[in-house]
């Protein structure tokens, strides 16, 4: 995704720390305080715009969802709609997919969801693509024992890639979809870029893992 | 598939026995008196009218391959081009795959096709599709340890069902097509339905699985 600059980004951030986490080391663990309630929590990693977990916040008001996305001229655009909406189930984290088990407790998490996640299509940038298995570790850690994976892309090759990696792990393959849009899948909530590639005629993949008891 | 009756079929098959195994409860453990060699099996199950049999058979003769098939009426088909062919690497079977391990001894198998199999669409026949997880069972008594499982389908709904059975199994995947005809895969061999399903614009799916070691 390519936005203009914006260079009071990063101010605005800072400004609503009702809404953007800006003391991550401090939240490890304790992510109930940012929430008015002890609902479960869902996280979405690289929640671009925000349309995704904006609506799935609206439409699950017991669950509490962080939406993650590193880019702060990306996120700026959840936190003005957050601004607007001032939903109490919705926090914003700005940080590096990496880096999750620094702000989140083993087992604090529900559910993780990865839309649409950028491909990396070349070999060499295999370990960047978010179901690496570098990346799977961090998501087990962090999801508890009943957790799930939920795994979207109108990518066909990174559909693959992550079939594979996830059986290599293991993950364990719930449910598939090899043509979302075409299924008996009736609550679907539709990222910016899935209502895009969906209009276009692109094939929509989903995926729902579980790690195995730990 | 339906064919007409062939009520000489019995006869043929009984006929010429050195194409076809009839007296199966000699032969497990033995499959190299079948050939003049003790070259690696593969088999075929459901291997229908025989097209990718035999073509599989001329393309790699330091392969033995096993084409089994439970239908008198199809298997006929695969007997008819044996006898004009006579390859030396081509062996005939007619049983029910679940006992299969009544005709293969343990790790008597390097590689198992599965192509196109009936879908058996309705939630009530589960049990009857080739990867249902008593079929996993046979496959991994009969594979021997680096031994494979190659899954080829047009079905979307099979191959969404067979990669959650293979998850749970587990058989892990190696690799995965969602869209064969259209990858970078050079080698591949079509059977009769899939140039029929292909030509018609369908997709055609594939996996390659490995049982972890036993």
């Amino acid at each position: 995704m390519r936005l203009r600059h914006k260079p009071h980004a990063i101010d605005k951030l800072e400004e609503y720390s009702q809404y953007v986490v800006n003391d991550p080391g401090e939240i490890k663990g304790h992510w109930q305080k940012r929430f008015v309630n002890e609902n479960p929590i869902h996280i979405e990693i690289g929640c671009g715009k925000g349309q995704f977990i904006m609506e799935m916040a609206k439409k699950y008001p017991a669950i509490n969802f962080v939406g993650v996305e590193l880019l702060s001229s990306v996120i700026i655009a959840v936190l003005e709609k957050q601004i607007e909406e001032d939903l109490p189930n919705v926090q914003l984290l700005q940080v590096n997919a990496s880096d999750l088990t620094h702000y989140f407790e083993e087992d604090e998490i529900d559910r993780i969801y990865l839309t649409f996640s950028d491909p990396w299509p070349k070999n060499r940038h295999e370990k960047r693509r978010l179901t690496y298995k570098n990346f799977l570790a961090v998501y087990e850690t962090i999801l508890n024992t009943n957790g799930e994976l939920h795994f979207k892309t109108d990518n066909q090759k990174l559909f693959e890639y992550s079939l594979v990696s996830f059986s290599n792990y293991p993950v364990k393959l719930k449910e598939v979809y090899l043509d979302l849009h075409r299924s008996d899948v009736k609550d679907n909530v539709m990222t910016e870029y899935e209502e895009k590639f969906s209009n276009k005629g692109k094939r929509i993949y989903k995926a729902v893992l579980q790690f195995p008891k730990k």
